[in-house]
């Protein structure tokens, strides 16, 4: 088991200046019933199944196993309701932490967030100044919930 | 990506005589809100994470992926709800065919199935003498239904 701790920011990608590569991801759920997700995502030419309970606080649960490619598309293409969310993920580091900025493309395209994980939720993070507003555990930014409600419609 | 093609029977115990040794299975499935299985299995000392489409016929999409055992027992535990499924597996070989057969406990107490996989739905399968009745497709047999309509309240 792992925990995943993350925070979650809008930022004002004016600011940040030139971006390494980014790696394309594409990624689909499956529908659950309850706050669990399950998901494939197909990160570059790499693949995950990846599960995550309910959030508390920062915190969730994560299992994360990697799956051939094969398998990922397939699984979205035949057990993932709701089509796919795509954006392109760019790692910037940032006094001694990693920030994954995500530029999301389709009916999502426009909007762009940063994530950074930490070990604990008391861990002190340095803010860039390229941070806008931290929208942590808001659902409207799950991934999941970007599928039945994009950023182009809100 | 894979796809299973299974029978399944209701099987007259006593015809069968010796079995030889089983495997305990434990089993939780994360409740999905469409006809996508997704199923964390430990099955002796190994552990499994399953993902499986909808049945068509005798013919459904099976993704299976070995996971540690510690993962499957908190994937269980964090993120199935309504509790496990729990049966001993035994394997039998009949006529070029890998017979699975099931004893169920705790809730499906009393309940044995056998199931045989097949390459091709029109691929011909001896039936040992011990097969009583096909249950392929029948919704009421599918583990995930054992949880919330176990054996026992039939």
């Amino acid at each position: 088991m792992a925990k995943e701790i993350e925070r979650k920011f809008l930022i004002d990608l004016k600011l940040i200046g030139d971006l390494p590569d980014g790696k394309l991801i594409s990624q689909g759920f499956i529908g659950t019933n309850d706050k669990t997700v399950v998901r494939a995502r197909i990160k570059g030419d790499e693949a995950f199944l990846t599960l995550k309970g309910e959030v508390t606080g920062f915190t969730r649960s994560e299992f994360e196993y990697q799956i051939p490619v094969d398998d990922a598309t397939n699984i979205i293409k035949e057990l993932c309701s709701g089509g796919v969310v795509e954006k392109t993920r760019y790692e910037i580091i940032y006094e001694n932490h990693t920030w994954e900025i995500d530029i999301f493309h389709g009916q999502n395209e426009g909007l762009v967030v940063a994530e950074v994980e930490v070990q604990s939720e008391s861990e002190s993070v340095s803010l860039p100044k390229w941070i806008v507003e931290e929208v942590t555990g808001d659902p409207k930014y799950f991934n999941v919930s970007l599928l039945s409600n994009p950023y182009s419609q809100w």
